[in-house]
């Protein structure tokens, strides 16, 4: 075997992900160390309790409850315990002591990013991440290196396991949210308290990540639009089938120019305040979509993830894989400490972020997309009219109008439904318009809004 | 503007590809600059004809037909000039005289590659080369940076626009080849001599690309077995569309282990003295195959290209995108010039080929795979049990079996068809065992023999 410098590897956590990778390590070391130039030690596994049960066996030597200690002394601090603290605390230890890091960790990076990078470029420490935005996909090097010579337009993004899975059963089964959420819950795709993915908040993370790499651009967690599937129930699922669509809760990091669909509402007095004429800015934000199943993204299925990138020059890609699982995740999180480990024979730099653009976030009343109104509507004569005057004015325009008849007249007025899809319109203006329609009086009830994604 | 350290860039070739790099680079220059740290000053374009015509308008000042001029003080020196000779010699001054390399070029790394790679490493110059295997989509970082800690099992790529544009209008209407073709070469999908892409030669040259890349090992395009679509007629794509299949001409890259497929033909005398018994080996071949159409690469239309990765830890990944066209692959040359510059300021290495593990290159003998056979029988009793017996002796094993009577009997015996789906076998008793079928006296056609892959 070729006599390689060696270098040492802490790593932070062993739960699905963390077993997996030190198992990983161990396998193929000699493998990795011809890949990377350098040997790859496992000095140590810091946990909190070492005799707790682990998805993989691993030499009970390894393990330590001392991270600070582990952390000393090592070339590269693989960080997969997730949550804040003490991972940020401990992050920095890494990165002041000279280490390079490697985290998997979207929660850290989405709250406390510049903060990490800003100390690791202080140093000239890397931090690398590619598993913290979609798993095992390769989408990190891609948006900051491949594409480093394009403009990205826009990224709708599958970026979460657990409702997706929940999604295309609810799709292909046509079965109510509770039930498939229990039955993910039972075969380990939910988390029992399954908060941070069905109310978007993992995928607001991740978006959060995706947008900064792709717009140079530090996007605050908060700067994320977030809304989560627990609205979507089987009736719109049935109706968006009915209509050629699939529902899909995507994150969209979009980049808004002056030239483009938002000068369409230039009357608008919300975007006379507030956008520079000439200038561009980003939107970036979290809900569940329609989506024509002509498009790629409504083939993907079960807990697989994708990411769409649409850019200026090479048009329409898109990155396919698995969005979690340890083993997967594994292979990410080892594709950085092989990188990490080439950089510190050959130099260079790693896969941070670059804010040099810094673009304005813009908040979601200014984003521009298509929408899907629902509405159960008296059956009378005029409706239909008084319901166009509304939507004009409020500067929506109608696409399509689809009337069927839900409840026939029986003395007093029936019940029509209205399917009515808009061309492009403004969040703002949509969102004061349903408004108005739910009280104008033909309107009994508005059954949905849906944003209408991927044209 | 930030004072940035200036990178003098020469472009080698003004072609469709060329035009659109010059006009992004004039165009996005400073954008560009933050995001490399340096500024990218575009200082020539070597041409042939300086007054030929251009797809785009750009500077005339700029063109020049002395390369060797050109590339003597470059710090990049992108070339676009395609086939070997020039751009062979003029990469190999470019790298004596201390520039980065970034090329398009496939024929050029896939016959030449490790001559180049080895030049770039005596001078410790750089060759970027994202164009080379799938045009926009970025492939060669993942597998090389995000894919280094993970052992790669499988590519199956469509890496050629033209032959999937064919063969996805022959598949969606019916067409026959030739009817396509001649459509394809009068809306630019095509060449007037469509060889290079027919043939598969230019999908053998990305495989080989690929399967260095992956399997850390040097792939001489001689060893890449090749099959073209020529012989893929109306009848065999409606024979495919009937049992759930689309044929797609697929680029693989295989890594064959002694625990898998292999091994349970031990009993093969071709393998008994060929393979190393604990040892891997990889193999590496181009032809138009069958696929599911579930399967995702089934769904890749039109002229896209899409890059289907199965890896161990990883699992399955797919990257899709635009194979070709100027702006497009243009986008893959700029970030490849981005990362050149962003080495040159901050060190580090570029994408060129890891050969540590240089794996033996199995022959398409030793391939094994499932196959489709579809024969014209007499329509006789015993028939099928004669096939089934030369099946058996060949070691072929039969999946399924599907038999139409394609001519009636009058007086003498009728035709029947049999469509024979057999197990995984070994392409060397594939082929006898078809021989002794046509040899056999009952078989009154072979009419296609078609593997199938993606299972």
């Amino acid at each position: 075997m070729t006599d390689y410098r060696r270098l040492r590897v802490a790593l932070l956590g062993a739960g699905a992900v963390g077993s997996q990778v030190a198992s990983l390590l161990l396998r193929h070391g000699s493998e990795l160390a011809d890949r990377a130039g350098a040997s790859l030690e496992l000095v140590g596994i810091a946990v909190r309790d070492v005799d707790a049960p682990r998805d993989v066996d691993l030499p009970r030597e390894l393990f330590t409850t001392d991270a600070e200690t582990l952390i000393v002394g090592s070339d590269i601090v693989i960080e997969l315990m997730g949550g804040i603290e003490p991972a940020r605390s401990y992050v920095h230890q890494a990165i002041n002591s000279g280490a390079d890091v490697v985290t998997a960790n979207k929660a850290l990076l989405a709250t406390h990013g510049p903060e990490i990078f800003d100390a690791a470029d202080q140093v000239g420490a890397q931090v690398y991440y590619e598993a913290a935005a979609a798993g095992a996909i390769p989408i990190i090097r891609p948006l900051r290196d491949s594409l480093a010579g394009d403009r990205v337009q826009r990224i709708m993004g599958i970026v979460n396991g657990t409702t997706n899975y929940i999604l295309d059963r609810m799709d292909t089964e046509g079965a109510e949210l509770a039930d498939v959420l229990a039955d993910a819950q039972r075969l380990g795709y939910a988390e029992a308290d399954p908060t941070a993915d069905v109310e978007g908040f993992d995928a607001a993370q991740k978006a959060a990540i995706l947008a900064s790499l792709a717009f140079h651009t530090t996007v605050p967690l908060e700067t994320v639009h977030r809304e989560g599937i627990s609205g979507i129930d089987k009736a719109m699922m049935d109706a968006a089938r009915h209509a050629g669509y699939v529902i899909k809760l995507l994150a969209v990091c979009e980049r808004l120019t002056g030239e483009s669909d938002v000068s369409r509402h230039a009357a608008s007095p919300l975007l006379d305040n507030q956008t520079r004429p000439s200038g561009e800015s980003i939107s970036v934000r979290v809900y569940p979509a329609l989506i024509s199943r002509a498009h790629p993204l409504a083939s993907v299925h079960g807990a697989n993830n994708a990411v769409f990138v649409q850019a200026e020059a090479a048009g329409n890609l898109m990155f396919y894989g698995a969005g979690a699982g340890g083993v997967q995740t594994a292979s990410a999180v080892l594709g950085d400490v092989v990188s990490a480990a080439r950089r510190h024979i050959a130099g260079g730099v790693g896969v941070g972020e670059s804010t040099r653009a810094n673009l304005p976030i813009v908040e979601i009343g200014r984003v521009v997309t298509r929408y899907q109104i629902t509405l159960e509507v008296d059956d009378e004569p005029g409706v239909l009219a008084t319901i166009a005057g509304i939507l004009s004015e409020g500067r929506v325009s109608i696409a399509t109008v689809e009337q069927t008849v839900v409840q026939e007249a029986n003395g007093h007025p029936g019940v029509a439904r209205l399917v009515i899809g808009t061309h492009k319109a403004l969040e703002q203006d949509l969102s004061e318009t349903v408004d108005r329609l739910a009280a104008s009086g033909v309107v009994e009830r508005v059954v949905s809004v849906l944003r209408v994604e991927g044209d």
